[in-house]
């Protein structure tokens, strides 16, 4: 009911009031759908580089990787920024059922986890169902214990399912505050395989820092199968490093705008990754993407009004880039006309959602007659969130707009070893290239300010 | 069209000769498709054992648990048979990337697999496509390289595919012959995920014995993208022990005959598994099959006329359980009337292939008519392979039949960590209880000597 309603705003919308520059975009799209660079260039990311871990050694070998390759794909302007980004590095890492049931389990610890003793720590498990029941709990309800929440996640074709799911990970001092000794998550999940899926966590003022770590979603399931028949008691070993001093980078590049150079639309993805996997949907494919969408568009004879920058984002995962970015660009902000990012994999995008008052303006409704041969609604709604790494823009007041990409399969290898270029898809990382660079396009040749409050106050 | 004519085939084989017991075979049919017994089995085991590689302390456990498990299910004369059973054991693995990309590799050592040099080898790799560029390569050709072969598993309903890539798991001589220093095979596995697949391998005698292990089918594909570009060097670790006398059992029980019970039938699963998973599919589901579906007819009012034998067999993944059984029951062999075993996961049934000259014995058509329903087919050939374990027995004279699974998804998880409960599907499951379950009972109940040669040669 809601797609056919879309489809429909998306016929009457389509009023081409530039229809040169609709011209131009649609052969860019058509063009994308064919083009072979973001394969290339996700390919070598994941090759070359693989797992690049912001203040890792991979991750300044990443930077370099993202200089040689926007220079080579024709971006002016191509520099790093640097920031300091306190990091963390993982150890050795294991756990298992001690009793009644020995038996090794699959365990990854969780990005800002401190360390069990070197020999690790056992104690008796108890197992909630819900993050819910963590918080239920009352004082000392876990004292002395290890603490299992296996909570399984939504599949949903958006974020939501993930949304409501996370808040489990980062419950540890939930957990440390009722006593427990460890805190172990179901992996942030939809999927079945036995990889755990990691993620950061945090701690929460004066509340003691216990152990963290997700477990396989089968493992989850196996200790809530152990649970139930008795006392379950369980060893676990974690270690981790800090380096308090280490650098991340913003790796920029740029299409300079043939009119308005100085007006500039920000996007990106980023480019430090978890550790088990080699980052090829998280975010390899937010990288390959917009990189390919704008070289693309830099390949025209004319390059568009404005000036579309790429940002490689240097420090998603664990946080920092962001604000780095908005720190460093204070005095910028004005001339920033929009931002996006590309972070949810390499699955087809089935939604475009604009700055609120770019729906009402004439100027940029070829957008849905362009993209709905892609199978891309225009939504009626802004979006809530753009990406991590442009919250900061966001916040400060820049329009952002959103590729929505289908995340149905998504948390299947989020966060895990799994998160190879094995499981991408080449057609539909095409598509989203396809759709970007003839959004981007459109926005970047037109003259409208998202940021104008429109005249009346309704949504059409 | 084979189909189409398997169809046809079962329409007018299906005679009910013994319309008593046929009657009672499609209710015994029906109660197993909702019976719960497999499925309970198949939990105890994953949950209360997980990982039992012959030889272990697990499948010590593992013998205590069948025995168990058999005695409260209601089987009789259950017991352990032992024998002797050297077996190797896994210690600490892995395996990265030196240069000029350097990261980490999943990879998981074959068993069987000589250790490296503690602190690893080290050297440049060799990447080959298939197993048969390794065999038409010429002497000396990997001297001094770690040999990689990068060869695809074609997805087949049937175990083709399987028994076409799996040869190069044995490859490791092969390349010792030409020089290589260690033997990495792309996982025999129709996935994506990176979890690595073990198995076993073997040496060839007079030959250097070099460590050989499974690569993650992305991390093979990514030595070869690494390769294409240019020198590649990477390290390798593996270790491993060997417990020259340990000891294996075969756990086993019966459903006694009621007319007949000196006649035999066995049917079984293997308790053994290999490491990194908990065995579920391979091959806890067929210690769960054979067991529920001999468990239900133990039920019925009036045992079949024939013994019901269900043995769990101890040492399947590095052979020993087969050729100790018929070393133990030599005696018995002529009163085994037919024999079969259940390896193959617990996806469903899709095919039965029973001895030559059942086909031509009126007595038997009723299963076809029975086995319809749960969509089994009937075919017109006898099985070529009825299992590992009871490939002696067939070796020797007794009649094999086969109940082949769709084993489409079965190499994406098999001797993998993904082999866990969480990829059971409960109603598959289910009914392969009700198809052993109904063709035993004909089976059993049944005064047909399946060794007596037919009346006539052509096959009806």
């Amino acid at each position: 009911m809601r797609r056919i309603l879309f489809f429909a705003a998306v016929a009457c919308l389509a009023v081409p009031a530039v229809a040169g520059d609709a011209h131009t975009a649609a052969a860019l799209r058509d063009r994308a759908l064919a083009d072979s660079t973001a394969w290339n260039v996700l390919e070598s990311l994941t090759t070359e580089i693989g797992p690049r871990p912001a203040g890792s050694p991979a991750a300044q070998r990443a930077r370099d990787w993202a200089l040689a390759k926007l220079r080579a794909l024709g971006f002016a302007n191509v520099h790093a920024e640097p920031f300091a980004k306190p990091s963390w590095g993982r150890g050795e890492e294991w756990a298992q059922v001690v009793r009644p049931y020995p038996q090794p389990l699959a365990v990854i610890g969780l990005g800002g986890s401190v360390s069990t003793p070197p020999r690790g720590i056992e104690a008796d498990i108890v197992v909630l169902k819900s993050y819910a029941a963590v918080l239920a709990a009352p004082a000392h309800a876990f004292k002395g214990k290890i603490v299992v929440v296996n909570q399984p996640m939504k599949r949903t074709r958006d974020v939501s399912g993930y949304s409501a799911a996370v808040v489990a990970r980062f419950g540890v001092s939930e957990a440390a505050k009722r006593g427990a000794v460890a805190y172990l998550v179901r992996s942030i999940s939809t999927g079945n395989t036995r990889e755990p899926h990691t993620g950061a966590t945090d701690y929460a003022p004066n509340t003691p820092k216990i152990p963290a770590a997700a477990l396989g979603v089968p493992d989850a399931d196996l200790l809530e199968r152990m649970a139930a028949r008795g006392p379950v008691r369980l060893r676990l070993k974690l270690a981790s490093f800090l380096r308090p001093t280490s650098t991340a980078w913003n790796v920029s590049g740029e299409i300079a705008g043939s009119a308005r150079p100085d007006q500039v639309i920000v996007i990106g993805g980023h480019l430090d990754s978890w550790d088990p996997g080699t980052g090829a949907i998280d975010d390899g494919a937010g990288v390959a993407i917009t990189t390919a969408a704008a070289r693309l568009i830099g390949q025209l004879p004319r390059h568009p009004r404005r000036t579309i920058r790429v940002v490689l984002w240097g420090s998603e995962e664990t946080g920092g880039s962001g604000s780095a970015y908005l720190t460093a660009h204070k005095g910028e902000l004005a001339k920033i006309v929009a931002a996006a990012e590309s972070d949810l994999g390499a699955d087809r995008v089935y939604r475009l959602e604009l700055p609120q008052d770019a729906l009402r303006r004439r100027a940029l409704k070829p957008q849905a007659r362009l993209l709905a041969p892609l199978k891309v609604l225009v939504s009626r709604n802004a979006p809530k969130h753009a990406g991590s790494d442009v919250e900061g823009l966001q916040k400060a007041g820049v329009p952002v707009f959103a590729l929505d990409q289908d995340a149905s399969r998504y948390f299947d290898i989020h966060h895990s070893a799994d998160d190879t270029l094995a499981v991408v898809d080449r057609a539909q990382l095409g598509q989203n290239v396809a759709a970007w660079a003839a959004l981007l396009y459109l926005l970047a040749d037109s003259d409208v300010d998202f940021r104008a409050k429109p005249a009346h106050k309704s949504v059409p």
